[in-house]
């Protein structure tokens, strides 16, 4: 169970950090959406391993191979099937590793809950995992910008080193002008400088990366379960080493009163519009047509360069040593990642909305 | 869509704030669950408005019904379906916002979305629809408990009065000893102050509940998508009001290097521990043994009773005025609805867990 | 599990034979359908108890009581919940069955399942369980009738009576002329005869309700496992007594040559037709304009007026004899039963098929 | 939507007839289960396309490749992603039929539904997509006979020439003895006699496969709408070419009278057991440890090897010829789809009936 996600395009993900292939078959994509190999390919590219020096040196082409649902450059209707074959296995690396339990990793309890487990580069439990959530994320962004619907994600903070101009004040267009994918360049270099020394030490850190959504029409959740910002969280607390989800105000709307917080209505070229847009662009759990804006929060990644104390799966105590070509940040390339789940979200409310009226 | 939660223990909830009466189905609770219908009613009286001078002063009794599904005491199997008739509905307290969208509420969106509204009193948006959750969130708890399980909720803030103190070395045994439900008295005394102050200035302010679950197995939570605490977010995010939620070390997180933030695994009492637990009980969205807690930021209450700027449903400038009985702070009435939110999750969890393995 | 069926227009039925009250949630209903309660009233006494000397003498009113979702006569897109309050409960009439198990009626599986059971008057296996059906097909119907959808069934066998006439030839305005709802009048006299005649006999015998469903659009159902003919047999089998389900051609299709049974296209009034119709208006799960016919198989009731051997809880021999008022034939009340589980699927597939498309 | 099945055991089909693989994703398959590769194959071979001179000829190896999932010959509790890369694909077979619409076949409802169409070979259509069923179906009848429980299919009727004797006199054994799939030896040769002449005739013929299961547990099912002959009605029906669907007693329990039909319980061995049948195994929809049977019609094949008027997609009157390699009958290969579909059926109601108590 687990491994199926939403209601009408509905992705079932396979695959394994070091099994054959990682893969996404879509079920109920609507037909005539324009399926764009290179694009799938351009927003894969964006998440690889090896991108940069701050990333992982792994190196994987992570070349997407599209098995069904598309015919003559159009989704059919039927189930889209894509797949990465992995080719830089190694699995030697992790023989290490097979009877310990890595701190803050899902050995433990994946060894528990299941009864057995792939050790081999966290098997399932692996960020590999996302790069099919980013190849369906590919399909649906693409479907979305035919209604004009935009997402675009970026690094807001790195550590303690935070971006606090406002998105409406940056130009998000920068964003993929840096490794870091910061769209203030003179931020992105402190962000990857002190990334640099943080891999340096042999050490990992956290960060933020934030995520605005523009042009839905009003009408996106389904509340009173499915509000749009209860499946945002969702989707984006499902992707590895995510530690906190806020919308609009977030926590920082605590410490305000109503008379600060609410957003006043106004008709602005015919159109209904809020002065303030503290709601994140959700209102009662429904878009209401204003910017939906987001922060999710990176936990620093587990496996470090440095021994630790642990215990194996007899309850030894050992000690395990990080080896292998990891992140020492994961927000970069989890930048593409939070676009493609909200891609999702988006999409499928867009298809749940249709439903709404007789 | 929408009202539909949980995959083997489901709840449907039904009914507006104003309308006949607020509701419950419950399919797939397990046989053999006792349904103790005072302590479901305890519970809804921790919810229930008109219970002190920082809350609504409306009144209403917020009596549970058992229409279906028990026998002798106990779940047959069978769907339970409860029910509180709406007693208090003074409709035309209302008739003045028909046709006017008050900031930062539903109406707009549900408008929009709909075609068309119940506009007494919010309607289905009203907070009203969480006693359904309370109601069957009592008889997850009941059943939780039976398998030792305890979930105990609380007021960590309101406004900028934050509580320090990490949750273990509180006695959450005082939580219900004071009416903003915050375990630390001195605290407790200054934020019902705040509240009473904000009540006068006919403002309203936001607050934290935070939130721990102790005694889970290993093992709960269903990953890639349907991880532990991406459930557990979704289920809070849903809650009206709600803006943030964070898990374990949460945003602070962020600022954390790995070496400081990974939990070093050890023995004791021949049960896997790690020595601290900034993963907040949860490694690889599943359960670990160890405490599960996490942080549930609510924006001020929408309804302020001061004049505000607004359209009307024609697109005409007018004016809001807050009317009625209202909430100046959600905190206090929102700690049991975190708690039932997060029963339903947990016990959701276990069920599944019985078809991990083979 | 088990009590929630549909994917967009979603129920959850609730309710024992002789608990408080049987009734239904709809989530998912279209804002904007009108909700006709005294069509829904209509639909009920076409299934009440006692509506005739062929059913079983139980007088009930079933009396709809519309408790959510509804606002000036229109839905509102929020969960419509109805129920019906149990009168008639007479739960003295099965303490002598306490702890039988009835052959061939759920008594023993469901203890064996559930561990405990309601067994007055079968609890939750009760076909009173089907009222909710009636209550929200209904709702379902009026929302098809809007689109010029018609959905019209019969009884077309009778023990051995069978009706062969195809639909095509008959008056279907004729079905409720006669208490057997069979729209042949001669045969609908022999069926009420046979039928009284079993109920002296202290017997029962089973039957066969025809339905079709016309003007439905091209495109419903969705392969490859949720077909319309697939999703259209579940329904039916999930009704109480169903042994058996054929759409088409159905059994009679076998020994057909292919030759004989495909359906040859045309043109007529510039629409796509065929000059046969055994496809039963569905290819390759879909619907194709034409009409929609299936046949549906009830069994005898198991509720006989004579003495039977079987066991007891404890696996002692003992004699279960039929008492209270019962139907000697299922099938007049069924009629209304298969229409509205039809309704049911056929609109939910109208609202899946508004997402097919780009 | 439409290419997901199951609650728990959920798969997720791909492909297209001549598109580049048909596949599953298999998601909730309980951890520990032996995969073993070999069954698999030969079961799919069993399925296979070119097995005798009564299927059609085309020549497909059906090679089994496991992408996922498993880790040391077992489950790991992950998804299972499974797929057979097509091979014999001669796209230009088809091109004559690109833009008409074959009799009985899915062509126009497809273009009508999806606005395109992969023509090719019926596209998603073909039932070479249930290959992926049978796959899916290979792990859960493994599953399923770690627990004894085993299911056996069989052709009970070609056209018109009918196997009368009841499964319980048939050596099942003898299924697998001849091309047909039917275990009375005579009367197999008697079928293929007829399927052999029906195709020399250029024509196609029906037939049913009929199925026992023996030895499941008291309790599979989940009223009221997911009784278990309802889900294996679906199951059944959503297979290619079927057309009704009875269990038990079935269409001839009609004219039976309660008291025949009604099956008495005795105890025998200190089990709960009835004399007779007619129940099929399943009361209330729950199965009662007898055994499970039911029969499934199939219509003959709508691909014929003669001229048949129809229309293009342009409206214009045309004429379709049948060519390529197509089966006279589809029964002796639904034999095992029959069988696959009923275990995925089973093995997930065995999963959900873990939670049926306390």
């Amino acid at each position: 169970m687990g491994s199926v996600y939403g209601n009408i395009f509905k992705i079932s993900t396979f695959g394994e950090s070091h099994g054959r292939a990682v893969g996404v078959v879509i079920d109920g994509c609507p037909a005539g959406i324009e399926i764009d190999e290179s694009f799938i390919q351009s927003e894969l590219d964006r998440r690889r391993p090896g991108q940069s020096k701050i990333t992982t040196q792994r190196q994987e082409d992570d070349k997407i191979e599209i098995v069904s649902g598309v015919f003559e450059g159009k989704s059919t209707g039927t189930p889209i099937c894509m797949l990465v074959w992995n080719q830089d296995q190694r699995s030697k690396d992790y023989s290490h590793i097979a009877e310990k339990f890595r701190p803050s990793h899902a050995d433990y309890t994946y060894a528990e809950k299941y009864g057995n487990r792939d050790y081999r580069g966290g098997g399932r439990s692996s960020a590999r995992e996302t790069l099919a959530r980013v190849a369906a994320g590919a399909v649906a962004k693409k479907a979305l910008s035919q209604y004009g619907i935009s997402i675009q994600a970026y690094v807001s903070q790195v550590g303690k080193i935070k971006l606090e101009t406002p998105y409406q004040e940056l130009n998000l267009e920068e964003t993929e002008s840096n490794i870091i994918r910061c769209p203030e360049p003179n931020l992105a270099m402190k962000m990857i400088e002190y990334i640099d020394q943080v891999r340096k030490d042999c050490d990992t850190v956290g960060g933020v990366v934030s995520c605005v959504i523009q042009n839905t029409p009003v009408g996106l959740g389904e509340p009173v379960f499915d509000k749009l910002h209860a499946e945002l969280g969702k989707a984006m607390l499902s992707i590895n080493a995510v530690k906190g989800f806020e919308y609009g105000s977030g926590f920082d709307g605590i410490a305000m009163l109503g008379s600060q917080h609410n957003d006043e209505f106004y008709i602005n070229d015919n159109k209904v519009r809020t002065k303030t847009n503290h709601s994140g662009g959700i209102q009662g759990g429904i878009s209401n047509g204003e910017d939906i804006y987001f922060r999710v929060a990176f936990k620093p990644v587990a496996t470090i360069m440095k021994d630790q104390n642990s215990i194996d799966a007899k309850g030894n105590t050992t000690t395990v040593s990080g080896k292998g070509r990891h992140d020492p940040c994961v927000v970069p390339r989890a930048v593409p990642i939070v676009e493609a789940m909200a891609a999702l979200v988006i999409l499928d409310f867009m298809l749940l909305a249709r439903t709404n009226k007789a």
